[in-house]
């Protein structure tokens, strides 16, 4: 017997009862009884994205979000700046680049600090950038970055929006889009909001959407004002994917009843217990500046970063993620965002411990397991 | 207590297998127990759209694989011929335009005949026309078109493409691509695939592969060709709908077990019981050319479509779709496509007469339901 226990950086685990809610019986999207979801589903968007405007819903993986983001907002020729410290800051430019928009890229080393007065020279050195486009939190190398303090920045910038990865940030951490002055936050489903892969979610701005009447970019299935305007009448411009806006219901009720400052405050819990686990054992933490979704632990000398995260799914039963990239082999990474609990956290430190012990590693066992159960005593 | 009876032409039934295959707890896609399920889809997908080729996955709406059956094919200010007849033929060329390619739209009454010299005189007209788009049947106004007779005449052309909506058609009636000649096939999982919504398909011949060599069209998220070289090692270019892709190798399995030629007769004989229900109380069909797929059956004199199909949703627990557009108010339609059986057709002409009754139409109670039950005495 191999129990299975998910703690990648998406996908997430998924609580029963919305697994069970999206293997109802099919409901047709073109009909009050889905318009009834679609109601609550807006209105517990906004809360979670701290916006009044509405969140618009995708059927795709975040990605096609983050496409949105530059396709509905920037026209070919346009300049951006892109904080680029990791696999998803790089798709940043990679989609730029796709699409003719210019990327100044503010090149950071994996897992290193975002110092906001790098966005702020650069922005007096390209003042005609259109965007700064960055990530609440780097899923590649589990490394936060200030968005509060770029978002000051750059609302003082009235030719430039302030665009934020938020997939593995909305519902991990605080992001409040209009007190903050985010102008795009986009969102996945398979990260905190505990759902399988299949939506993205994007807070527009009032800001952004005078930008998008000035685009030209060329666009259809991720034409953001249609969608907006289907979403007003509790609507989506195409089919969308309704057994994971049926799940949405139910998961985003699960968040509004913790109560967001208790989510946000048991996922920082979690990822701190996580690093004092592996710090117990002789392990460094990678990044400089930690997340509170996802944790990245450099593997010991000597030892093969894929090798435990192979060990730890294939012989102990937890599945984390390896390192990406520039990263492959020298770390691996564990997930604390969505439904995790700090038996998830115990159950993987021990895991690494098991992990590690079979991998010639040398330590006190049960040390990491220690440290992370008494991190967690008051959650 | 009011049952509820899903028979729209998408989203459709789908198994309580499939279901609770999807309500499974979330497998990971970066690994190798799903790279198991993909490789499985890959092949039963490859049986479905009868070809050799790789048969694409996509993390979106049908309208997704559409707009990538552009982008990834043609190049601005190329020109294509587009059949038009209903919302989907029209679908196309918006999205032709949206991307600056220049449409030949080929108009027809919606509901009408498509005539294949129309399309071999207008390729002649345009021996430029870089591709035909067209649906197999369209799902708006209930019609088949001929594929195959089209594509015979494409075939011809070795600097045209033969692209085909098979949303409603992949699953329903045989649509060999290779035998055909049908270069790129696109379908949906909330159709016959009886899935619920979120997954796209597209078979891709050679030629069409070599198309997609040339166009200089500004693409990210449906990046075709990225896409076939991950799903060659059973990947996915971004994380995919894993739940749906899960559910996927079910309802293909189900498919293959039950035999695709018992598949595609038994929605033949499922729409012709229902045209003929629909007859046996004076109503007629609205398509000249009626589709396995759907039945649009017009709304008797004096009577409102939506009416009709208001009262059948709403006091008869049958979910069918009203007319779009220009065909709103003037018919109803009923799909049988998918996971429909004998029973819900004469469940859905039984629902039919009561909600005529109620709506003061004259006929004798009973005589749709009969015929269509005589119908379906082989099935």
């Amino acid at each position: 017997m191999l129990k299975r226990y998910l703690l990648a950086p998406g996908p997430t685990q998924i609580p029963p009862e919305v697994l069970l809610k999206m293997a109802e019986p099919m409901v047709h999207h073109r009909n009050p009884m889905f318009e009834v979801v679609v109601d609550e589903v807006r209105e517990n968007l906004r809360h979670l994205f701290g916006t009044a405007n509405e969140v618009l819903i995708f059927s795709s993986s975040g990605t096609g979000a983050m496409e949105g983001a530059v396709t509905n907002m920037l026209s070919p020729g346009d300049k951006a700046i892109v904080v680029r410290s990791g696999k998803f800051g790089e798709r940043w430019a990679e989609i730029c680049s796709a699409y003719g928009v210019e990327s100044v890229n503010i090149d950071l080393p994996w897992g290193d600090v975002l110092d906001p007065a790098a966005v702020e020279r650069t922005l007096r050195e390209n003042p005609d950038a259109k965007a700064v486009y960055m990530q609440a939190t780097e899923t590649s190398t589990g490394t936060m970055f200030p968005v509060k303090e770029v978002a000051d920045i750059v609302r003082g910038c009235p030719g430039t929006l302030m665009v934020v990865d938020g997939i593995t940030g909305v519902g991990v951490f605080a992001l409040p889009m209009d007190d903050w002055g985010i102008d795009v936050l986009i969102g996945g489903s398979q990260k905190a909001l505990m759902l399988p892969p299949g939506l993205a979610f994007a807070g527009v701005s009032d800001k952004a959407w005078e930008f998008s009447k000035a685009s030209r970019m060329p666009r259809f299935y991720f034409n953001w004002a249609k969608e907006r305007d289907n979403l007003k009448k509790n609507q989506t411009n195409f089919t969308p994917a309704i057994s994971l806006i049926v799940g949405l219901r139910e998961s985003l009720r699960l968040l509004r009843e913790e109560g967001l400052e208790n989510v946000y405050r048991r996922s920082d819990m979690l990822a701190r217990a996580t690093r004092e686990g592996a710090r117990a054992i002789g392990l460094e933490v990678f990044s400089r500046n930690p997340s509170p979704a996802v944790t990245a632990i450099c593997a010991p000398e000597g030892i093969d970063g894929q090798a435990v995260y192979k060990t730890l799914w294939k012989k102990y039963g937890v599945t984390g993620a390896g390192g990406q990239d520039q990263l492959k082999g020298k770390i691996f990474r564990l997930a604390t965002l969505g439904y995790a609990d700090k038996y998830d956290v115990i159950t993987a430190v021990a895991a690494i411990e098991f992990a590690l012990r079979d991998l010639g590693y040398a330590f006190t066992m049960g040390a990491g397991v220690a440290a992370a159960t008494d991190c967690l005593k008051d959650l």
